[in-house]
């Protein structure tokens, strides 16, 4: 493979959901990004120095998909501050369905989250708990947005994320069989109500928080409560810190 | 007063902590950050379109401190990439001696924090859950840098941070009087282990974590376990996220 400008041309246009959707690819940067995809997704292209290379010798890739370059060239693809010695571009997989035992895990649902910082962090919230499904609804922020797939730190290859038409529709359907949580200002304190070890937590849009219609699918609303309890409270916790602490506490009850 | 060029140019050089030193002051833009500030700093002076200021009738502002101002020469002066209608510019207070009576608080220490982004974070998660005071050392991030304010979402007129020169010798001093608590990937389960309702959370750098030197003066090494518990754990949480769940903890035992 060679870096030809169609080749230049692909890779840029992976910033835009358009362009990912008509390739079917995604790109990740950086020695340690790439390394933990690998294993996880099936890789179109390495583009990296030649010290990279030798540095890691990756049994598993066939050199066909290898393109060693200079580092002024992977400066001008890389899509960081500060470019790395290395850039893959991976194959989008086909959209899992809803695996069917999911009233058996904890699961995270999104509605609408749009600001790909805080979907990767939720990423790497629900790796380190040992979430591995997220349910979102499809205007959430797409987790194969390069700064989403930066920001994961590798969970992206651990943790699905499912995105539906209709979420309000998918957690109806869901909580027939199993709890679904949501955090509200008028909720009950989390850390003192019981917790099922298995159900759906919503966590809503930056600014409106979770939608009528959602919420209309929640069968439990719970609070972060501020400290001391009923302080007057300016402004809320932003929606990684709160899905952070409403995890960890689900988590808490259980290891 | 009037927007001359000079005082542009002191507002341009409020981005760096050279022209905050040099001048003492910091701003501040959009309704909701700037209103939320007027009461807790002294205003340097407030820049508004006629609209906000006819919406906007703030009973304690001296006239001589505002500047009647067009969008377009608010857009230019703007940190944001989103402008708004109203940027003020407020003085930075005197710095605050360690508050005498801290061993009655629950306190955060911060060793080497670097990202404004986090750091505005953690001054939400603190001000969510009643702390109200914050030890840096002196390489964190400056809270009155231009992200950080934006990012604090008001926390920063009701939390307050005290940068120390040495964090090591001053959590060293403190730890005589409290416990000093530190996240670490061989300490004891946070939620297994005693927590006292006072004390001091240390939380590390980005990448490097709880220094050698401020290691030393902590006297109860606590993990967020991964679930499940023991699991391999590539990556670790971000500080941000770590503090969120920590002070949390503490938290929940006392409300």
């Amino acid at each position: 493979m060679e870096l030809t400008n169609a080749l230049r041309k692909t890779i840029q246009s992976l910033d835009t959901v358009k362009g990912r959707r008509a390739t079917s690819l995604f790109m990740a940067e950086g020695t340690k990004c790439v390394l933990e995809l690998i294993p996880f997704f099936k890789l179109n292209c390495l583009i990296a120095t030649s010290e990279w290379i030798d540095q890691h010798k990756i049994a598993d890739i066939e050199s066909d998909n290898v393109i060693v370059s200079g580092r002024g060239e992977i400066r001008k693809i890389s899509r960081l501050t500060t470019p790395r010695d290395v850039i893959a571009v991976f194959e989008i997989p086909e959209s899992v369905d809803l695996p069917c035992d999911l009233t058996e895990r904890l699961v995270i649902a999104l509605d609408r989250v749009q600001d790909p910082g805080n979907l990767g962090t939720i990423m790497r919230i629900a790796d380190w708990f040992g979430v591995t499904d997220i349910i979102a609804s499809n205007d959430t922020a797409d987790c194969f947005n390069p700064k989403v797939v930066q920001a994961t730190m590798g969970a992206i290859g651990r943790v699905k994320i499912h995105y539906v038409d209709s979420l309000a529709d998918t957690l109806a359907g869901l909580s027939a069989s199993m709890p679904v949580y949501g955090t509200f200002l008028d909720g009950k304190n989390i850390f003192d109500v019981p917790l099922s070890p298995t159900g759906v937590i919503v966590m809503g849009n930056e600014g409106t928080g979770i939608s009528d219609a959602v919420a209309r699918a929640v069968t439990s609303r719970l609070l972060i409560p501020p400290y001391p309890a009923g302080s007057d409270t300016v402004e809320s916790l932003n929606v990684s810190m709160a899905t952070a602490i409403t995890v960890a506490e689900f988590r808490r009850r259980q290891y």
